[in-house]
């Protein structure tokens, strides 16, 4: 395995590659070619070798991915083998959506614990059955459960509070809802989901291909003018490449 | 305003700028270094500076940028000013907690309607007293009320057919917590969010913060074997850099 830095766009789409695969695997294929599972990722599959060289060779030129083997080799990479527990902080409606996701138990993910400063929510049965526990109960839980993932799911302010809490636990990785930055140490990893960051993607990418209409409008009628002949409609090309869900520079 | 491509990922630091200067202006603070605004972003000043570029010259050397001014021109370039209306297909858990989320009315989306294919949803009453309509209604209400963004969440195998809805009936942004890739024409931008791939990344530093350490720890083993001297513990720099809600490559 090769010592260089992966860069994180690559780990987010080894994760797209993987459910791919796991996906394929249930329906039985058994090869799969790179060009298939470079388009899951928005990529071509330059960039699909160029991810998968950073930890070795695989596949078969002309041939494909042999479907088991990849899945089993990338699930080795990102280390997501084996069941990983996680906690949630704040009782609210994501963690809620959170625990009723299909996709957590499918990936290996299970949450152990939901926790809350607010002493509202404190002792309340959630849908599943979970009871919402203090703060005080989390260097237990984290220690007694082998837990190293938290969801951070709490109200802006308080968001730092949290974090502290955790990381003092012993947590080492921190997925957080809040929009704000927390300040961890160097050996906590954590990221951040914003939806309305995303919306805001897509708003730029709409005004920019509205825009560009506009300018393609002009030009064409400014070359209609000059040489009088027709051209054909040119498709506006805003939308996105690449997976997006979380990423880093 | 220059006509290069702007990276995807310059367009979601900017949003990130922009919550953080809405934030200061609220707060009545009116001049922001370049040092603490790159630092929500976790990028250097020059990455920051590189990321307004793009756009124009902005603030001023040595004394930094005007809050309310940068504020207005980076909503201007992403669009944001006004009112955006946004429609909500799959009346889930997800939703629910969308519908409750403060962020998006507070960066000015709204949500204009939820709809649902599933008959058994149709009717119901959510809690904020909306009322989940039929996939039948959507033409009319994504022209009477001049709809742009949707957002999908339903179950995976639904996903394409509601995507190929929505772009029909001239949605223009999609935001999608369905886990798999949908076709759309290339007039129409897509943006995905899979909580469990987050996970992942966490999980993969994680990992590879702890390979590191023992990698450490036996080289340091190595060393005072060789030298017999104390070596100060290095700092695992596992931490993820960028921000991270949803990018591209």
């Amino acid at each position: 395995m090769k010592k260089t830095n992966v860069p994180a766009a690559t780990i987010i789409r080894l994760s797209v590659y993987q459910r791919y695969l796991k996906r394929l695997l249930a329906g039985g294929v058994k090869v799969v070619s790179s060009q298939d599972l470079a388009s899951q990722a928005n990529v071509n599959p330059a960039q699909l070798r160029k991810d998968l060289s950073y930890f070795g060779r695989f596949g078969v030129r002309g041939v494909g991915y042999c479907v088991s083997t990849l899945l089993q080799k990338i699930s080795a990479i990102l280390g997501v083998i084996e069941q990983r527990n996680v906690i949630l902080v704040g009782a609210g409606p994501i963690t809620q959506a959170l625990l009723r996701h299909p996709g957590f138990p499918q990936q290996g993910y299970h949450f152990e614990a939901v926790l809350d400063v607010d002493e509202k929510n404190i002792g309340k049965t959630l849908e599943n059955g979970m009871v919402v526990q203090p703060m005080d109960s989390l260097k237990e839980i984290v220690e007694e459960r082998n837990v190293e993932l938290a969801v951070i799911a709490v109200p802006l302010e308080q968001s730092q509070k949290i974090g502290d809490m955790l990381v003092e636990a012993g947590i080492k990785g921190i997925l957080s809802f809040s929009p704000n930055r927390i300040k961890v140490p160097l050996n906590v990893s954590i990221q951040y989901i914003d939806f309305t960051i995303l919306l805001d993607s897509l708003t730029y990418n709409i005004s920019r291909g509205r825009k560009k209409k506009t300018t393609e409008v002009l030009e064409k009628k400014a070359q209609k003018l000059k040489w009088g002949s027709e051209h054909s409609w040119p498709v506006v090309q805003s939308n996105s490449k690449g997976y997006n869900a979380g990423l880093s520079t």
